[in-house]
């Protein structure tokens, strides 16, 4: 029996299979520190036990995208080794904060499966959580990717394509327990902006960049134990190029958002998101941002906004798309997302 | 209201103004580890929980520059967003050691203005503290910075310079709580030189060099949330290069000094400080200092040397200034500061 | 009296000498958080404290390679500052668990010496071990080191060259308190194989690869307080090029052989070990594994595999030497230690 293993490809894969992943995770208060030193991440909540304890929680939770990387990174070797492409996110739930010495494991179902016309390769729908230690769901959303299959002739699957909702309603995202901004620090926050400034449709440019470098994108990527070789091995591509980890463009793109999004302060729903392009080391990468709808909460305090996270390595802030409809080349990550901010 | 910062300008301060900086920062053991990732720190007091204990500490504190680094990070938004240099430093003072699981926040008062000549920028001078979630000052600084005007027609604020003293007096150094180098082990330390043995005036060539990479000065500078653009984006110079913060040159020759001030484990006060060159990726940084003054101090077995810590990426080592009374371009930093010693 | 040390040189040693060395470390969570960031790390025991505690230890203890590298790099300045070469290990043994928290410090007894026909370097042999704040041994293992000569003059120590043990005898090793495999759990571990799936013989090629860069490499090295210039210092070499820690290479290729070892979960000794090659940043490193031996051991469900560890950046698996019994320069590392892996 041959001892290494080379993932799975689409012929392997059965509609309501569950996959439990492999190695479990212990996160700790150094995961965060690592992510400070690896993104310009300045949001309060999580940068600070006292402004946390401040917002009625006993401590900063992880960044909520800690949680996402490492549940992310958990499903990799099981669902996505023999991806061509990550396609979509789907209705994606933080169900409980994380916090240091919470340790993690994720598993996923096989929710879809569509092979490709041209028979080479399929489009896989999974629904993958991250369990704490006690049990608890952390975190669960849907993705589909496109993979590889091992035998053009392997018999397809009997297709089903899943019909994820394309938002998650705002009454069903779970705050926190204990969370409440009726007593927030504007000023500590570093923003005096607050849910009631924000308008739908209003677009907000973050200005600063940052130009990528390999060794901090391999870093962040290992530090989730995401094992995808076009990350690390430089002589997987043709071109000699490391593809950069688009979870990478998602963290850097939200720690940029700061400058104007500074009281944004958790993510709790992720209704979608596109990896328009890839992303390379020497790439400068700038974000913006457009407020698509408003909700209140049942926490004091707290507000939701569903927010578009544009992160581009070119371009203006608000051009999304070309005429054709398509991204054009410069623009990398489009993430819908559900923020809490200070009412 | 547009909600994107772009910082302020020299037209912007009022004398007397205090600003309270954003973004409170829990501080950790992990700041620790990456410190010693990212410098070649060794010095004992620092490394090792058991040797602070011997010396009369609950613990190993943080190292007295991830204090400087985090404190001067919260004031960057406000103070030096659009700054063209950093001029000085002055009356800098360590007052209580910063622990693990303690919270930064920071603040500043502008105790001076003056506007240049051409008026088209100003010069700023802050008094700059740092306070833990006890509401203690760990450490203030004076720091004079060279700013933009937004407006070069906006009037010129009243001419204030204050006049810090050149020295901080030994006798109002601050000394760690229970501090004692009278069991001093200096096989443990590294080194066997004691206060005694330096004599003002003596030269000390660190010898190492280190070659700078990108990467490693920008997670540096991220993990203090210093977000000046110039160290990040390589698309805000013509030249295309990252400015390397000047802190990460101060942190880099200090951890090299450990090869001839391997006692010299607690830096207590900063008396003065030019970042005379800009760094940049791919220089090779080298170190020597200069014995400027000895003083004694209350605590039992602690002696205070003044020293002069030099930066350079060329040159000899004694060699500081050209005869014209300026700074070579070899020379990154001169930095006059006190430390602590066993006697 | 000059300040500044230049290390040991060949005629400076003595046989029997003992050395204390320096800058004693208290390691932490934050190193494994590192460790994770820097290798391709997976093994569920240095991974979960849960998959620890189900393993019968009360957290997951720091990976036996951070206390190799730690007591490694405490010996560099006392031993191989002035090294040429590092020529081989022999005879290592993990004693005891390090655990975050505590300190370690480092000794070594020259153990044999025996100058080169040339007269201008020789070999030093010390046996070194790491201690915790217990006074515990936690790791011993004998290294020898080609050092240059200060003066070619000096007269020779008498030869005393030390016969190693070939392989450190299975029944020797130590196994951590309470360790017991017979619940294990191997769909979290991430794979199948136990040790009665393992053949003598048997070589298993670990697929993926990693490219090194600079950056990374001189955080790792530094990481563990490792201060040879020529992994820092790119005008130490002529051709610019920075030399990267042999240390870098074993963890690198340890952390790819999760894929075909995930079970290998500890390392518990180091019978042998070769730098066959010097590696830069650039070079794709892969690995492969021989098993060489089997053996059984006295805790539940646990057992011993005896593998060579094979680094490369080029080259086909199972091929170790050419014809003229000599490396091939694309082998970087060929290591023979034992592996406590699930029966």
């Amino acid at each position: 029996m041959p001892k290494t293993g080379s993932g799975n490809f689409f012929e392997d894969y059965r509609l309501g299979q569950v996959i439990d992943h492999a190695t479990p995770r212990t996160l700790q208060g150094a995961e965060r520190a690592l992510y400070h030193a690896l993104y310009p991440a300045r949001h309060a909540l999580h940068s600070s036990d006292e402004f946390a304890r401040a917002s009625g929680l006993h401590a900063s939770p992880l960044d909520d995208l800690i949680t996402f990387h490492t549940v992310f990174g958990k499903s990799v070797p099981d669902i996505s080794l023999n991806a061509i492409a990550n396609l979509g996110y789907a209705e994606g739930r933080f169900h409980v904060p994380v916090w240091p010495g919470d340790t993690l494991r994720g598993r996923s179902e096989i929710i879809g499966l569509k092979q490709n016309s041209n028979g080479k390769s399929g489009v896989v729908y999974v629904r993958t959580e991250g369990v704490n230690q006690h049990g608890t769901v952390v975190l669960d959303y849907i993705r589909w990717v496109m993979v590889r299959k091992r035998d053009a002739d392997a018999p397809a699957p009997e297709t089903h394509v899943p019909e994820p909702s394309p938002v998650v309603p705002p009454d069903t995202l779970f705050i926190p327990e204990g969370l409440d901004f009726s007593h927030y620090d504007f000023d500590l926050a570093g923003e005096p902006h607050r849910w009631s400034d924000y308008q739908v449709g209003e677009v907000i440019d973050h200005v600063d960049g940052v130009t990528l470098s390999e060794a901090e994108h391999m870093m962040a990527t290992r530090l989730w134990q995401n094992t995808a070789k076009v990350h690390f091995d430089a002589t997987a591509r043709e071109d000699g190029k490391r593809l950069i980890y688009g979870g990478h463009i998602i963290s850097l793109a939200r720690a940029l958002s700061f400058n104007g999004l500074a009281n944004a302060q958790i993510i709790a729903g992720i209704n979608a998101g596109a990896h328009a392009n890839p992303a390379f080391a020497g790439d400068t990468v700038r974000a913006w941002s457009e407020v698509l709808d408003k909700a209140e909460t049942a926490a004091p305090g707290v507000g939701a906004l569903r927010l578009r996270l544009v992160a581009t390595k070119g371009g203006a802030a608000g051009t999304l798309k070309g005429e054709d409809g398509r991204y054009p080349p410069d623009i990398l990550l489009d993430l819908d997302y559900w923020a809490l901010v200070p009412e």
